[in-house]
């Protein structure tokens, strides 16, 4: 089932001050990404690489984005969710589905252009898991 | 500054059953270690090998459990807290402070046995980080 951590999204009500953090910081400016708005996914992103993994930083963009709701209930951001590759998502999906785990929605395709499907946090421990396919078709 | 994400912690409230999880479903039991008690960290430990990363589910152990409050917070468990690695500590607390980032008590070895310490999680975007020394001596 899962393999590699794909990245940790966090979430922030100030995208720029949390760059500026990582950039200035706890990290350096080589491992920031430029913003990036991704008005389909509702969010704004910039990417920190760790080397390993990388933190995806998120902003809400829109009216209907995904994180509102997270960042009512944490005005300061937090750890949103955590995404793994896997190689085949139908495969993946029923093996989940088989364990009792549900799945919110259908796949659709994510933010990196490759399908993803999010796992509901009560059937994980309290965690949101993104499933990742490693590339755009299966296997 | 930050490298390598050493390890994501993911409180829970039972560590059994979690540990099951992912041996069954969503990892395999290849990727999942035996239950790992430390009486002096107030956890018992399992990790899940993500391959690049790894996942630290902890439950608690003992009265005064590091992880408690946020279990009350947080019946089911959830994200607690993120690892980075760094190649000098002091370095590393000189850097953070000089940003204004609060650092919660000493240094101290942590449970790999290397030096860390905790940052505060409303200095880093409401994200508890921990920084681990990549060796027992800086450098």
């Amino acid at each position: 089932m899962i393999g590699r951590l794909n990245h940790i999204a966090i979430a922030t009500p100030d995208l720029q001050a949390a760059a500026q953090r990582y950039r200035d910081c706890l990290a350096s400016p080589a491992q920031v990404s430029a913003p990036l708005a991704l008005p389909e996914h509702g969010v704004t992103t910039v990417f920190v690489d760790t080397g390993n993994t990388k933190l995806e930083l998120l902003e809400p963009l829109g009216e209907q984005s995904p994180i509102a709701k997270f960042l009512e209930k944490n005005p300061e951001g937090g750890l949103h969710h955590l995404c793994f590759e896997v190689p085949d998502l139908a495969v993946a999906i029923t093996t989940v589905k088989a364990s009792g785990i549900r799945v919110l929605g259908e796949p659709r395709i994510g933010a990196h252009g490759l399908p993803v499907v999010f796992l509901h946090p009560k059937d994980c421990g309290g965690v949101l898991m993104e499933l990742e396919q490693t590339s755009a078709t299966a296997g």
